[in-house]
């Protein structure tokens, strides 16, 4: 089998860490993996062939950023990602090193020669296609392939970084560009779960979650795996296994709907506390008013989540949508400056949006009541609704926000 | 005028300091040279022409080979170059971070990128070729560019290291082939001394040396610049002003014997306290003998510094020769292998090698009575002679060895 492998800066954290990937990658070599979508490069004889992604050493990127932003506070973003590449540069060579001294075969690779092209958008370049001769030719020969994570080249021979999360993107990007079997995640939580641990204590491991629902939890805060690395392993079909590099634990599969064979009604729960609700009371009810306010709010760079807009009467009708809260104040410029002839405008800082993420609600009904039912018995007033095919989205007072996701929890019994 | 500049790992070892090189290299921009042999580039409307070529932050090397040397004594060097050559990629991309910040146009290049080519000799490659073409083109779009030291890429596309001192050869290797007007290598010292100051604290700081001297001095343990790096300077006649980055000292020009007016008779006294002596003493004096022993003592690769033969009477003769102290067992065991016939072995590892140099010697006499003299009175009593073009060399006890230096340094009157 090929499998590509990515450890994260704290599983790079120090020399006994990087000793301890090692060994887990000499493990590796012949261990089978539970699940095969491909098996073309199935090669029994001589163990798995693997690719290993690696981030920088935890702490060195923020040492780096710390010199940078002591000059400025806007440094150029070219001499920025030389700098910063030079971390994970260091990290997969010493891991190199370390496997190498095992007496396995290894070679550490640079952005440059693991053949990642990227666009020349500094800092968070876009991948653009991943050359994979080199990498090809040395597994065919027998190395381990480990590979600089975050880091490309652009088509002017510089240096360039993805941005957050751009060494899970690297992870997935080369096994889909190479058809690997699996991408494994490797990082301090063993994998996706039903909700936020530190939340509810009951909250269990998901074995397998598909990728849908990984971006609801992925955009609603689940820390394990950025938005664009599960769109991007959607989207190239790469099974990703998302692991702890401190257990053994099998980890969550995040896979297509089709590899689910059970599929559960409410996967999980996701919570965000960082959006604040705008209320426009008694706005006119004549076409364009919505669309007139949404597209000034997104010239502001002001990212809309929920949106909810009730039936009208007498001719006026509620517009309820929510924003970052860190750019409330700029929203509240544009609605200042915006001719809405709402009766009122009301904003609120202090609330939460809970949200139900499964598949199986697609061919369930009464999900959506559960939800409410157990809100209600615990006195949670809801104060937005808004749903999508695989979610169930609510929006309460802050106080409550912990207090709903457990209450949530319970009703769709996640924690059994 | 077009300058190479080098900053050491000291100069480059924290935020401040980088600071401080980039206002350095600020006032640079607009400096005049106080002597230029080339003129072709100057460029009196645009001020001067600057390549920086600089070394890792200090500390930065320590760790990471720490972290290599953890996982195995003999780490693989490619991939060891690899972790090595972050460190500059690093230093050299803050350092333009920082300039950026001043207003000024910079960018920083890899070795890759500056178009150093070497051989694969790895963790101790040789430049075998600079393609300019980059660096030429940054300059005349009026970029400051600068360069990571000590890293090349070889024609196999890896990066490579160019072992101790590697970063001021790059320098000097850079100025010769950009024909620069002059080689700026910056350090916490601020030149060269006629004695190391430690040891003579009249020592004075030479104004201009000549290439040969400065070899002599090199060799002998002063350690502003290594061998290699002035060798290649003498090839390439590139004028190298070594300098501190911590003063406004003008430093030491090493430049060709031409462009030093007023040549001293003796320009320092070098001390080395790293040989051990041999001597083989009632030697059959017959031809090979001596042939056949210095082969197999290269063979077994030690480096013999001093050699000495007298005249022989009743066929016999005495011949002694120095080795680096850590060198000496192997030596022994070469010896006892190797028939010399002698009547006795003698070794002795409490010596010192106290050196005069100055290229003047070679049209003075008394040069060397002077010496003698100055030693006796002080009833140092010298065990070995040996003199070249530039350089009279004498072995002494140790314990005599800081002695010997300041008896030399006070009678060729080089405190005044």
């Amino acid at each position: 089998m090929l499998i590509v492998q990515k450890y994260g800066g704290t599983s790079m954290g120090s020399t006994q860490r990087i000793q301890n990937v090692a060994n887990r990658i000499s493990h590796s070599l012949y261990a089978h993996s539970s699940t095969a979508t491909h098996t073309s490069n199935t090669n029994a004889q001589n163990g798995n062939k693997l690719v290993v992604v690696v981030s920088a050493m935890s702490g060195v990127t923020d040492e780096i950023l710390q010199h940078a932003y002591a000059f400025t506070p806007t440094p150029n973003e070219r001499d920025l990602d030389m700098s910063l590449s030079s971390g994970e540069q260091m990290s997969a060579a010493l891991l190199s090193i370390a496997l190498n001294a095992k007496g396995l075969k290894s070679i550490a690779l640079n952005g440059r020669q693991a053949g990642i092209f990227t666009d020349s958008n500094h800092t968070k370049a876009r991948i653009q296609y991943i050359d994979t001769s080199n990498i090809k030719a040395l597994l065919s020969e027998g190395y381990i392939v480990v590979v600089t994570g975050f880091q490309g080249l652009s088509d002017r021979g510089e240096i360039t970084t993805l941005g957050r999360g751009g060494s899970d993107l690297s992870a997935v990007a080369l096994a889909g560009a190479l058809k690997a079997d699996s991408c494994e995640i490797y990082s301090d939580v063993d994998g996706v779960y039903t909700t936020d641990p530190r939340i509810e204590s009951k909250a269990k491991k998901i074995e397998r979650i598909s990728y849908d629902e990984m971006l609801e939890l992925a955009s609603m805060g689940a820390k394990v795996l950025l938005t664009r690395s599960v769109e991007l392993a959607k989207k190239w079909n790469v099974p990703i296994y998302a692991k702890s590099s401190f257990s053994e634990d099998s980890g969550t599969l995040i896979t297509t709907e089709e590899n689910i064979m059970e599929k559960p009604i409410v996967s999980g729960i996701a919570l965000d506390k960082n959006q604040a609700r705008v209320s426009l009371i008694g706005v006119q009810d004549k076409p364009g008013i919505a669309a007139e306010l949404f597209s000034k709010l997104s010239k502001a760079n002001i990212n809309v989540d929920m949106i909810v807009q009730t039936i009208g009467r007498d001719f006026k009708t509620n517009l309820d949508f929510t924003v970052p809260k860190n750019e409330l104040e700029k929203a509240k410029i544009t609605l200042n400056e915006f001719d809405s002839n709402a009766d009122l405008i009301d904003y609120d800082n202090e609330v939460a949006i809970v949200s139900i993420v499964g598949v199986g609600m697609k061919s369930h009904s009464g999900v959506a009541a559960k939800a409410f039912q157990a809100m209600a018995k615990d006195n949670i007033n809801i104060r937005m609704i808004s749903t999508s095919e695989i979610k169930i989205s609510m929006l309460i007072d802050l106080k409550y926000a912990e207090l709903g996701v457990r209450v949530l929890h319970a009703a769709y019994k996640l924690d059994q």
